[in-house]
């Protein structure tokens, strides 16, 4: 039986509040072997993030360089910053053999789709609207009027989960996170990602 | 959150000796809500093989009336014998909501892809042809001749292995089920099976 050589690169996306950073972090606690991509934003760090884990954070001026020099896969801007994804980091991983997770919206998730169809696009979603309005109030980080726009900035990006391969409801976080984990089994189960395994009969 | 109404038609092939009733027993004992759809046959239950559990043993009389009057999905021949599929009893457990795994050969599975293109098509193949031959010898049911014939029909059926959307390896029998359990909820998990989830956003 031969190894498959090549990662998988898996494209995660899901409105501001969903939850999704706790989802990733109990989903590589138990997939260590995934690579996550931290991606870069010229947005503040919020109370807790840490650079280079959360995003890797950068100045206004810098990001304008590394897309003048066409060194990332994707970016957007979003809530009024850029947000983008570098590809030699990606790239690099994938090659080695190793699964990249990129966690982006859904700006970002088209262009990646454009340009790799065969990376795992899922959706991550809410049990409700109203849970989502109540899991942005609790966290206690932003105003009112910035709550309604990242609602309604929700709604927007729903529009866009039929082009998503799975989606996957954060009512529970282990629930979730295990389900992402089931995906990325099965995906590497696809006949198309194992022909390899029955060369030579 | 509403429930999805449907349920998933799941098929199961692999060669002869690869150890799919093993495998499938395993996924059953996990996943006992699954509905095993039990295949009508002609031929001859083999030592330990129980009527109704393992296959539904009829006459090749009573099969032909199955076939004339229309209630089987599919049916095929293999080393002269019938083996078919009743439709009936797939279509009520589905339209109840429960998944439906469907063991059967590559000739009938093609039919069923043609009139179930939304199935799940899972082939199973052993670690090697040599291990293979050497679990149809062990199996002590056959004799030298069966047993080629049974390896020659493997490598006709591995042509037909890129129909299938997934590939499973049974190296470890709880690894083989665990993966297509894994399959499963991934299935589950498929944005086109949980846009009812999103209903009313």
């Amino acid at each position: 039986m031969k190894k498959k050589t090549k990662g998988q690169l898996i494209v995660l996306s899901g409105p501001s509040g969903v939850g999704k950073s706790t989802v990733i972090s109990e989903l590589l606690s138990e997939r260590k072997d995934i690579y996550f991509s931290v991606s870069f934003t010229t947005r503040s760090p919020r109370v807790g993030e840490e650079d280079g884990v959360n995003y890797n954070f950068v100045s206004r001026e810098r990001f304008e360089a590394m897309i003048a020099n066409n060194e990332l896969l994707e970016y957007a801007q979003y809530v009024g910053n850029y947000y983008g994804t570098s590809l030699k980091l990606i790239q690099d991983h994938l090659e080695a053999g190793t699964d990249v997770l990129l966690d982006i919206e859904v700006q970002g998730a088209a262009k990646v789709r454009a340009k790799c169809p065969d990376a795992v696009f899922i959706f991550i979603v809410p049990p409700s609207f109203e849970e989502l309005s109540r899991r942005l109030h609790a966290r206690n980080t932003d105003g009112e009027e910035v709550i309604r726009g990242r609602l309604q900035k929700a709604r927007e990006e729903y529009r866009e989960i039929p082009n998503y391969d799975y989606l996957v409801v954060n009512d529970k976080v282990s629930e979730a996170a295990a389900e992402i984990i089931a995906i990325l089994t099965a995906e590497g189960c696809r006949t198309k990602n194992r022909m390899n395994l029955i060369e030579g009969v």
